[in-house]
């Protein structure tokens, strides 16, 4: 039996590791085999605990704090399908590279496998979706404190190597669980630990510096989760080409005034256009993060098949899904922007790039007194963001920042789930960028999307937030109108459509929230303007579905005519 | 490429084999990917299709009706975390050995680890927690269907043999993913099938005929989905053992009413007895089924240590978490009931059993007149159910039904998820049982978790259904006033309580549900009398979490209290 001495041992020694690994936030789910450790989280100094009663919703909650904050995350549940609610942010945080310590309380060896309650087998729960698994030993003896705390060492730290991702730490608990408070401990003995930064070779120092002389050359950011560094602005300035900057580089918002005409924001929809597509061709591509949103940018670069493409990318897992890298360069893009490099002129090529931009914005701009459509309500939204997190949804809202999101100096961070692009966890990966960053943040999703993660709402009623939820109800899933499957009228709704003719004004009560149901540009103005009186506010604006795809093609023939005047 | 005609044929080939193979019912969720097998299952004549948005309340769904039927059921979903989603359901199928045929549409290989989108690793997904796991070949040539038809018949038989379970079916499709509606198709060519019965071997029927001659024996049923054969009504009549029956066992329902002194529903409370259980230690225990859900039977038997302790089993993973049995039978109870069996005497033993029985009801019955609390209400509710069935929470309304469900001759089948005993998944298993019996179902379930599950009330929006939905309201997780945790005020109401402050109208309202509020036997009788207008009725009970445990505990005094006086 373990004593109640070695338990309290064991799990204090255990939240005293983490937080001295750097892991400060903890979310914990309620149940019962957990609750030596969910008692230590409580008492741990400089440990956060939140709390969220849907597993699938605590881990995307995780994730989103996770991510924004660049720190691991602790997830604490109990044994049993609690630990499998885990599993689709798990995927998520693995693909997208998020650093969470997935801790599930499991049942002692003797208990499983033997049809006793609540056990199922957690060894290796999530397969191939975790950098690193542990089976925890019995919180037993007095002497293994110190395994625990190099054991925990080793979680954090590959959770938090690049690539990061989720590592799992299963562990076994006896009956009885409870704790004694009034003990003391003291921690296991932490190891020293100095990490390193995968830095440029001297090879590909020289390459860098013959590839950047190319005139016809594009530098594409993906989604970066911080902020640039200084010398990131210095350099693209001197290097002078076009930079072509993913909705989630980061690179639309707190824009340095100076660097306005360097960052190209309107390429998902400029390679529409194929006249354009032909006119700037590039001889060479740089790109760091991973693969942009945009199709058009995927289909235009697999079809161009430039003769250099340079991807930076720090796991031996390229993400080059149309096989066009020629150059896959195994470290920190930072070294990138360190490198001496003298100031270019500006050229055709990039000027080419520049002018279609500037074109576009003032054909939306027109567009967008003409018309009504999804996008145009998402912009007016977009346009008025500041010292904000915008989180949108995986499908269509991410698409709308794409075409609709001016850059811009006013201080907005832009999230989304772009490892598996799931639909799913959106409303709490927003809670959870909001908890990490303590500011208002602003959650941009489809209603299918908020639907799913409707549970996410649990949060609210656990934790102080701050977040208004603009949904845009198209009564179903509005990607589908893009695809193929859009031809063909049979079964549409009843698959790929499926409307639900729901509405959220009822649970908008439910959970004590501000609500305002809006149509019109100027309601929806009116309800952003509106000042906000409760900690979740919910903005649900109603467009039509059928609608949205006219407009938003025409937009494309607009800008081609406009263009092809030029 | 994949030609239009190799595609159709392949998908068309699939749910044609998988009808002829007896599923005959399949759950889609909306999504790309998945196109043409979700196109195949609309065009399919004998399969039924189901939708819900949500992956894991679909899972949960498609596992509630695969237990009702006794069926494999198909899910299917698009490629990403949408699969992940499953997964809570699939450990839950595999403990509780519920047949499911899990479909997830796949990427191409050569869109696998290369970082496109919507594309995780998808190969043995859900790891230990199916019974098989294949990945299908592309549908590229006309001569593949052969292979597909087999492989299929592989998968629904390995669902479909003790233990049943679910399996793993991932299927990669390359765009374009449109079939020709048009195009006839033939299959790829069934096998025909035979399947046995594990029957009992020539020894243990010796076995068993020495052990029935023992007068201290107990028959326990654990969960039994379907309903007894005849002749267990005749083997038990004349066994003349206690017949300890689980909830779930399905005997408490549909008695023979000649059957009813052999039945014994009360043992959960006889068992908290002390002196009854030094009285009934028995020589003799064969279990059917798995380990009941009553956590006094367990420890009654891990304390007698019954000198033979016989558990069927058709699984090499006995159930016995005690490590009491001292005989595993693998092969179906069936082989048991057709025994040749003297009518045996009553006797002394199996009196003491009947009478505390009847005792026990006595109590009841009065303690119902004179207090309030949770089980008098479930009591209430139970005792009204007639032609219908009751799927029940795996927390406390398990536990409610195990102390307030007296045996009856009334037509109710009860279900609850025990394989891994979680909260979640239960609205969408109650929704899975209805459209599998195909009349009135009523879900009696605690707040904690109907909120896990709201989602499950989506797919009331989708197809017909006729569910009451009995909510117990106490504000939290009312299991944990019952368990040790409950002896520490600190932290008990953040980690265990869990608050939310939630209550159910709004949503009542947003799914358009009938729904009423009570706190009283007399409101509940009312509303549960109340004629059903919509789909789906909400009842949502009120009661108090602390009132509660002292009102339970209450019961078992004064029943030990009239037993003492006996």
């Amino acid at each position: 039996m373990t004593s109640r001495k070695a338990l309290t041992e064991y799990v204090s020694a255990f939240t005293h590791s983490l937080v001295g690994l750097g892991v400060l936030d903890a979310v914990i789910s309620p149940g019962s085999r957990s609750t030596p450790l969910a008692y230590a989280c409580m008492m741990q100094e400089g440990l956060t605990v939140y709390r969220q009663i849907d597993e699938r919703s605590a881990a995307y909650f995780a994730l989103g704090m996770a991510k924004a904050s660049g720190r691991p995350v602790m997830l604490l549940c109990t044994s049993g399908t609690a630990a499998a609610n885990y599993f689709p942010a798990i995927v998520e945080a693995y693909y997208a590279r998020v650093p969470l310590i997935v801790v599930t309380a499991d049942r002692p060896h003797e208990l499983r496998e033997v049809g006793a309650p609540q056990a199922i087998n957690q060894v290796n729960l999530f397969g191939t979706h975790v950098k690193w698994a542990t089976d925890l030993p019995m919180p037993e003896t007095d002497n293994q404190l110190a395994f625990l705390s190099r054991h925990l060492h080793r979680s954090v730290q590959s959770a938090s190597s690049e690539p990061k991702g989720p590592v799992h730490v299963n562990v076994p608990f006896r009956e009885p669980l409870r704790i004694d408070f009034e003990q003391t401990y003291e921690s296991g003995g932490e190891i020293a630990h100095f990490g390193g930064d995968m830095s440029l070779s001297p090879e590909s120092r020289e390459f860098f510096q013959r590839l950047m002389k190319k005139k016809k050359g594009l530098l594409i950011v993906g989604e970066m989760t911080k902020p640039m560094p200084p010398e990131f602005w210095d350099f693209i300035n001197k290097l002078n080409w076009p930079v072509l900057a993913d909705p989630l580089s980061n690179l639309r918002g707190n824009m340095p005034s100076e660097a306005k005409d360097l960052i190209i924001d309107s390429y998902d929809a400029l390679l529409k256009n194929e006249a354009f597509k032909e006119e700037v061709v590039p001889e060479a591509v740089i790109r760091v993060g991973p693969q942009p949103v945009s199709k058009p940018l995927t289909l235009f670069l697999a079809a161009a098949k430039p003769e250099v493409y340079v991807v930076f990318d720090e796991s031996p897992m390229l993400r080059d899904a149309q096989s066009v890298a020629t150059h896959h360069i195994q470290a920190s893009a930072n070294g990138l922007w360190q490198l001496p490099l003298e100031m270019k002129k500006k050229n055709p090529y990039q000027e080419k790039w520049t002018v279609a931009s500037a074109l576009y914005w003032e054909v939306v701009s027109r567009h967008c007194q003409e018309e009504l459509d999804e996008g145009i309500l998402a912009k007016i939204f977009f346009d008025r963001l500041d010292a904000c997190d915008l989180i949108v949804g995986s499908s269509m809202p991410i698409r709308d920042v794409d075409t609709f999101f001016k850059s811009t100096e006013r201080d907005v961070m832009i999230y989304a789930n772009r490892g598996a692009n799931g639909i799913d966890g959106v409303v709490s990966t927003a809670f959870g960028v909001q908890a990490a960053k303590q500011r208002p943040a602003y959650l941009f999703i489809g209603d299918l999307s908020f639907l799913h993660d409707m549970n996410g709402l649990i949060a609210s009623k656990m934790q102080a937030t701050d977040l208004t939820i603009v949904i845009m109800n198209n009564d179903g899933g509005g990607i589908f109108s893009y695809l193929p499957q859009s031809q063909e009228e049979r079964y549409f709704e009843d698959l790929f459509g499926t409307p639900t003719g729901l509405t959220f004004g009822d649970v908008a009560k439910m959970y004590d929230t501000q609500y305002v149901a809006v149509e019109t540009v100027e309601q929806l103005a009116e309800a952003l303007d509106q000042p906000k009186d409760k900690a979740v506010k919910i903005i649900e604006v109603f467009t039509d579905r059928q609608k949205n795809v006219i407009t938003h093609r025409k937009l494309w023939t607009r800008f081609g005519e406009e263009l092809a005047k030029q």
